[in-house]
């Protein structure tokens, strides 16, 4: 037991650099969910084959997590409270067995124990693991259905349990990121509006971007924090959510709040950007474009007629909110790079999505929120033609009208916020209207008149009403209702389909849903 | 019967307003086809069901239609005689219940009756209306065949009479408005010609340009009020035009001509026309986009890479020439609108026409007088962005370069014309020809030289000849063939597929047309 | 026998004129097989179905070939000795039927036997000539495989001997014609290198220039001439690389190959340059472009969405390379034209190839030097660009940037060049490279500094190592493995169709590789 003592007291000293919030997930990450069992270990591995064997436990001395982060409003996070009292709650001795399925998607624990065992001589078979290693991209298409490829069909099963609230870092998604992608682009809107010649009328004090900014960048540390702990130890879950086919855009999300921030920094701070902080920004979104393109071309599983989705307009407002900084902060060719590779695969992606091709099959057949991405890739292109060629010309007016256009053709279906259940995700769904509400004010700057003005603070105004509306929908799936995360479904699919009566069932279910190969599925089932 | 006479009395006033053709298609229409009875109705429905019983009889009094139009050119109309004639012919008594099937495709019948019904107590089934109301796309593309679809498939069957030519209203097809866009085009061409300093050296006068628009303008009034005496009458049918994936991109064209005219306007007319009359005149368009390219977006049935087919570029060409007219008139940021809205999805139009997707039922298989479309876009752009910019600079050249390129390219296909069935909507696929000859006047504006004026004058000359020579053709097939307007099987389809037998032999041949799902099909059969 | 003298007679003064190389194909062509028998007849004719019969043997007079070239290098034509020796070795008699076989690709000898026979009052049958002439596209999706569809399946047979080699003319395909390729390209980046102000300080001597396009310039004409013999021998073979989905693109070569020249020319070459040169070069380009994408949008079998593949880009390029060369010699219309046409059509090729639809049956599942081609548009539009508007402007910028977004983006996936066949195509896949480093150099003049500079000699230095390896691996083929040209499948599949057990076999292996339609036929097998 002295491996556990070593490792109590490295996180004892640790802990202590930790904000309370972080503490708190990560202790109870330590504590896992064997209190009832008084052990204070993370990755307690029993083997289930065995389960009628003496349970063997190991523990591994955890890493020293050199994660230091400062969050700015804790009253944000909600969950930590409840976190920090689930803590202490005592776990029922019965579902002991079902919490250790959570094993297969903790970081060391499956490897490890296996050595382990195997140094003892005694090798144990590991079944999750199979189901987890071998995900091919079908699998999610064909377990989820929704907008977001989150929630699981009727006929699937899961390889976490269903019924109970799993712990936290696992219901924690990348797309919680959407919150930092709205908040900082409020910060974007607000510095405009309080130095743009158009609304100079309105005379909006700074100091709301300021406070806006503030909030944003503890946001953003945050909830990297939170993922950085979720990347450290729950990795399984992170591959997945790589690999699932919607959630993988997402990844941009945390990069491109970055340059958000960047873009709404106070101009004292502005001021103060190196332009190799550019480089450094935008060079790990090349590198996740490279990769996610390099997918599409390649045409394997992943192709672009195959995974097409509106999320997927996450890495192009990359490349331009990329270049709009690189081009504010007086860089030449950097911008212009980002923004020929943002056209490039703009165009790619609005022609395919609009197509609306049969095989896109995560394409929601209804309008949705996630369609307002839409309109966030023109609009940060028109902002960003105009800070490359320092004037709205005749490019950045045709990008400009495009969003707009698009803008009023989603806002006028009105029944759109309708019937679908809230996500985290609909964060991300915020920053284009503010995006759109940006590009308006630089349009209203070129052509000054009461019209435009009008326009501007409009699209401000509704803008910020979105994300009121979000902030308090938030609130109270976080401190009414308790379900702001729940069980994320999208990650614990089987790698093994249903059997062969339900997946009969369930495949005729889908094809139907998709007009064009109907006909098939109908004509074979006749003979 | 007092109801009738209150009827007949408010027609006769408003009959002494409307011009003789109008007056002689209305009056056909009160009349029905009910003069063997001697009974002046025009919603006379009687339940197929209980034909043996007593029949109910039921009229309703008719609105007063407000329309007030004024037909320049009552030759051009020539159906409007026998349309009189038609009206004193008495209708043999045995094709009674047959006649009163199109009752389901009028206004007030249908509604109405059910009510009366139900007051008296008696509620009457109405099977016909079932097959109106449900008439999913699906059925449009199983039921009808040709690059308009509008030829009915042998196996299928349309529930009106297929032997008797119908009210001359049903036959009315909304594409009847490509004459006004073929005769409003060719006035644009003879002012260019008149007034270009690249065609100066022909001395056109302008006086052609001015009986051109006159007779355009009485035109598109002639086909619109004709066209509402539809709306009033038979609005199912106009209901089913509206959802026929091809005919819907005809509702822009009585706008697009509008627009047109304003082009076209001999000079003392168009320096009149006020900046309001743009906005007045885009507006319904920008509507009608709103709704259609979001049926695209939103990925319904109506999804674009199903429906798509060369009259969707009549859509584009609306937000080409409304820029044109806009920026002809001075605007600066409405034309730039258009433009980009009209760049973004033309982009989306070309590369999913040019693609020709496996799912794009509509495009036909062979070359097709439709594909002239293509050339309309590219060529209404360039001379659009000459217009904004106000110099045919690259921008303007790339786009008439564009349409020089796909227009010959059509016509070196020269076995074009040949074994197609002539209809009204060919007048659509003239206007491309001349928005390329009005295109390379501008051209030949920019680069003065024996070369380009010769190809300005070359392709005036092709346009003109296809203009007279549909002009022959529709002439011959009203006068002589008297088949202008032969009965509109694409609003006639039943909604319901025909037995078994029938639907496996059709479908079988309609998959082998598309060679791609041809394997599939023989694949399943060979079972 | 009078007919076969006097044809020897006409070859021998014929061969005179020709270089060695030539005269050796030549020779053994008019040779034929038939050494063995004596004979010196190329067409001899035996009808294999009556082969119990008197053999009939017919000759024509060869029409004197007009062709003069001169081979600069003949070092590269390893071929030619061994073709050559070839010439005087005896075949062995038993194999004559099976050499007959080649017949039915000879240009003569079919018809004129049959009427010949037809004469003599005995018609023959002749069967192979059915396989010949009908060979819908589908054939060659279904019975080859690979990026460059040259590879037959299992399950197919060929109507050539597969078990022996080919006449040279047969195994000798138009993608030889790659070479030209990249070696011209070479050319045009050495003449960029010694005249571009940002390599200036490599003092590289035009001299390699003038040397590499001489062998350049020697290399089209050997390769023309060879083809041509090709053409006139063996026509039908040079039909079936027509129809043959990839190999079509690459009829574009030759004249890519000649534009490059032009542009590669030494300056005192290039001075002499007529701009009637330039409509000559361009004509065919144009021609054979109407044609190729007149199949694609009249949507036959040919459709986009069928035979999409990076090899389309090679049409592209010819529009560029064309621009680039029209601009370079002071034209101003022409060049725009066809940068119109190019990028029109690039747009349309590239948002397909991205989409990677899964009726693109072509396109490899895994990446493939093929995919090069992708950079060689965007780079060859960059220069064209800049030479239209005689800057390095932001349009210019954005295909520039786009091509190295591209370049990098296959360059990273280092696992490229492994487990992929050998084949002359790879040739033309060197191109783009080329290209990239001129776009490069350009760049490096427009944005004078130490990284630009970098940049292009870094891309320099990749294109010249990329050209010398293939040189190697093409003399290794060549001269040790002697396969440079192996037995040229693409062209000599059966119009047939497998038996039905190996057709379903087939099929299903076929079908499962392209994981949207796994399912269908999964499906229907069950049953």
């Amino acid at each position: 037991m002295e491996i556990i003592h070593h490792h109590n007291l490295a996180m004892k000293t640790e802990e202590e650099k930790l904000p309370p919030l972080i503490q708190a997930i990560a202790a109870r990450e330590i504590a896992g969910f064997d209190n009832a069992n008084n052990l204070h270990l993370h990755d307690l591995k029993i083997s289930i084959l065995d389960a009628n064997e003496e349970q063997k436990q190991v523990s591994i001395s955890m890493p020293s997590s050199p994660i230091e982060v400062h969050v700015g409003s804790s009253t944000l996070y909600p969950m930590s409270d409840s976190a920090a009292k689930f803590h202490s709650q005592p776990i029922p001795n019965n579902n002991k067995l079902k919490y250790q399925r959570f094993d297969s998607f903790k970081t060391w624990s499956g490897k490890l124990e296996r050595q382990i065992s195997n140094l003892r001589g005694k090798p144990c078979e590991i079944h999750e693991n199979d189901d987890i290693e071998n995900l091919p991209l079908d699998r999610f298409f064909d377990a989820l259905e929704g907008p977001e490829l989150d929630t699981l069909r009727a006929s699937e099963e899961i390889i976490l349990p269903e019924n109970e609230k799993w712990p936290f870092l696992l219901r924690f998604p990348i797309s919680t990121f959407g919150i930092c992608l709205g908040v900082s682009s409020q910060a974007i809107m607000w510095k405009a509006l309080a130095t743009s010649d158009s609304t100079k009328f309105l005379h909006v004090t700074p100091e709301i971007n300021l406070a806006l900014w503030l909030v944003a960048a503890a946001l953003v540390a945050a909830v990297s924090a939170v993922y950085s702990l979720k990347v450290i130890f729950y990795f399984e879950a992170v591959r997945r959510e790589y690999f699932h086919p919607v959630r993988v855009n997402f990844f941009f999300a945390p990069l491109v709040a970055v340059v958000f921030l960047a873009i709404g920094a106070p101009p004292p701070v502005a001021g103060k950007l190196h332009s190799a902080a550019w480089y450094a920004l935008m060079a790990p979104i090349l590198c996740l474009e490279v990769k996610i393109y390099g997918q599409w071309m390649s045409g394997g599983q992943r192709r672009l007629s195959k995974v097409a989705n509106p999320s997927n307009h996450l890495a192009v407002v990359g490349n331009f909110a990329g270049a709009v900084l690189g081009a504010a902060m007086g860089l030449k060719e950097g911008p212009v790079f980002f923004f020929a590779v943002g056209l490039a695969h703009y165009v790619v992606l609005f022609v395919t999505l609009y197509q609306r091709l049969p095989t896109n099959e995560t394409l929601p057949k209804e309008l949705h929120p996630v369609f307002f991405l839409f309109v966030a890739a023109p609009s940060t292109a028109a902002v960003a033609w105009t800070e490359i060629r320092d004037s709205f010309d005749h490019g950045s007016r045709i990008a400009y009208f495009i969003a707009l256009f698009l803008y009023f053709s989603l806002a006028v279906r009105v029944n759109f916020f309708r019937g679908f259940r809230f996500s985290l995700a609909w964060w991300a769904y915020t920053f284009p209207m503010t995006g759109a509400a940006v590009a308006t004010m630089k349009y209203a700057d070129a052509v000054p008149g009461a019209g435009t003005r009008l326009l501007a603070v409009t699209l401000c105004g509704v803008a910020t009403v979105a994300v009121a509306a979000l902030l308090v929908a938030t609130v109270v799936h976080a401190c009414v209702l308790k379900d702001l995360f729940p069980n994320d479904m999208a990650i614990a699919i089987s790698g093994k389909r249903p059997k062969m009566t339900r997946k009969w069932r369930h495949r005729y279910r889908r094809r139907s849903s998709s007009s064009s190969s109907t006909t098939d599925s109908d004509y074979c089932q006749g003979n």
